[in-house]
């Protein structure tokens, strides 16, 4: 039979490349998105597949519906959108958390939850196992998010000890590729667009300090196979690790310098006529993390296929694309 | 006009006494518990004093009330409490605190959240500042009360920032006295409920860890003069201590160990037919915690006054007078 999905946030980013490989994959994909920073565009050219449904509603409000899987997404992911709220930002973690989980409990749905590299904070422990409980500040401007990441996965956690729903996680690590949202304020899509609008590419700093860079494709394939896991074996895996909850850093470990990645961009789009420069590195600059990811590939088999290189080329191409005024 | 004050979780162990000092401070108490772990006993005295009013409510569900002051202090705070429904107790803290600052927010109530120690977790920093961001697991045993409690706080200051509601929270540090649950499992109720019984005073380890003790009455007194204080006062002191979040540290500094509890436990009931026996310390052994108190010091000139021996006194007086098979 076939399988029906929901995708909570699955007009966003990672959600609609989600949504599009499931599709392939012939399961049955409906898209809940309250399209505060998921769009139409991103998803469009699956509105007239006979298996794909979009319901526009908020995650934080009650929902009901029959699913075998539940992948929840729905949050603003970056700075620049979760700050512009943050009460509604750590409400949409927390209750579309909750409403997932009572609904799954209720169903017997698999719920796959999409936790961060934020959980970890400012690391002291690098590069980050799971095992690492992190480093974040309660009461800042980007707790919104952080903590209400956290509290995700507790409820998580919770809702498999006490109630045995199938939960399944992943603390996913930067990442980027097409449909990224183009003022969604991380470097990547700053670079590109700078580039495309012959703007100057800022870097903060000397440039010298590294990031690493997960192409989209390659996240959802690591989330399609470990929801495809059957229960049983999944939880002997972890347990075999000393784990009591299935939780997988997903990322990829190569680092590159933001100035490598500046050149990068500009190396790929040879019309531009913008330049590097060099500004004071604010105070709240995002974190350096890179991610141990020994467990999924233990579990999965799992490793980054798509190289920088190849990933900056298809983000160009979608940024290109787009209305670059947007 | 007499100032109307709701405390949430008002028939649990703090929660009784504030009441019973604001009672006396001629402020208009209404107490709001659902009774799982605060009890009737605990307010019995008050019910009829014409200015008290009990409300039999879960926090988890919206309410309505006019009121000045908003204590929410609603929470199981002890493992054996939270760890019988860990799900409830998250969703008291998460529910809980959404629900007190959305009232606040449409009534312009100001609002006391208490937090805890517990928030810094295994603390790799001692004695502990309000700065140190702890050190946590996301999905632990604990995790349902430490990551509910964090992303409280969260809640907390992003309703200050975002919507200005007026917000003040205290960090608990561990605190005893009457009206502790008897059976709450922690160090200095089991020890007391021990000699009381003539069983056997177990330390866990050899008993040098050492611990620190708030008496309940210490914590009430810095509670209401933190909400007594006017708020641009109090916020241009911690502006001017570098935080735009009012949050203090509140507890007592001084260590004891867990043999010293003992024996002054003992010393104190001479009755008691009890011996000192040591066990294998176990996996998850309470943490050791001690509060950096400058800031409320400085605040509020604020410190413990209560000693230890004059603490336990009251507290085995308290335990005499309950049901010892409660």
């Amino acid at each position: 039979m076939t399988k029906k999905v929901l995708i909570t946030g699955g007009a966003g980013f990672i959600g609609s490349h989600l949504a599009k490989m499931l599709l392939a994959k012939e399961y049955e994909v409906t898209v809940m998105d309250n399209l505060f920073t998921g769009t139409k565009t991103n998803i469009y050219e699956m509105l007239d597949n006979h298996r794909f449904t979009f319901i526009l509603h908020d995650v934080t409000q009650p929902f009901w519906g029959q699913f075998d899987l539940i992948y929840n997404l729905a949050c603003p992911a970056s700075p620049i959108h979760y700050q512009r709220n943050p009460v509604e930002t750590i409400k949409t973690s927390l209750l579309g958390m909750m409403n997932v989980l009572e609904l799954a409990l209720k169903t017997k749905a698999r719920v796959f939850h999409t936790s961060t590299s934020e959980i970890y904070g400012d690391p002291e422990v690098h590069p980050q196992p799971e095992s690492y409980w992190g480093n974040v500040n309660t009461i800042g401007t980007r707790s919104c998010y952080d903590e209400g990441k956290r509290a995700a996965e507790t409820l998580c956690a919770d809702y498999l000890r006490e109630y045995n729903v199938d939960v399944r996680m992943i603390r996913i690590f930067n990442t980027y590729g097409p449909n990224m949202h183009p003022k969604d304020g991380r470097v990547i899509s700053n670079f590109i667009m700078q580039a495309l609008q012959n703007r100057d590419l800022t870097i903060y700093g000397d440039g010298s300090q590294t990031r690493s860079f997960q192409y989209v494709t390659d996240l959802t394939e690591a989330m399609v196979a470990f929801m495809d896991l059957e229960k049983r074996t999944m939880m002997e895996f972890f347990k075999s690790r000393g784990m009591d909850i299935p939780i997988l850093n997903v990322g990829n470990p190569e680092e590159f310098t933001i100035k490598q990645l500046a050149e990068e961009t500009l190396r790929q789009i040879p019309e531009s006529k913008s330049s590097i420069i060099y500004q004071t590195l604010p105070k709240d600059d995002p974190r350096r993390r890179k991610p141990d990811i020994t467990l999924v590939n233990d579990l999965l088999g799992w490793k980054p296929a798509v190289p920088l290189q190849e990933g900056i080329k298809n983000a160009i191409a979608y940024f290109k694309g787009t209305n670059l005024r947007l």
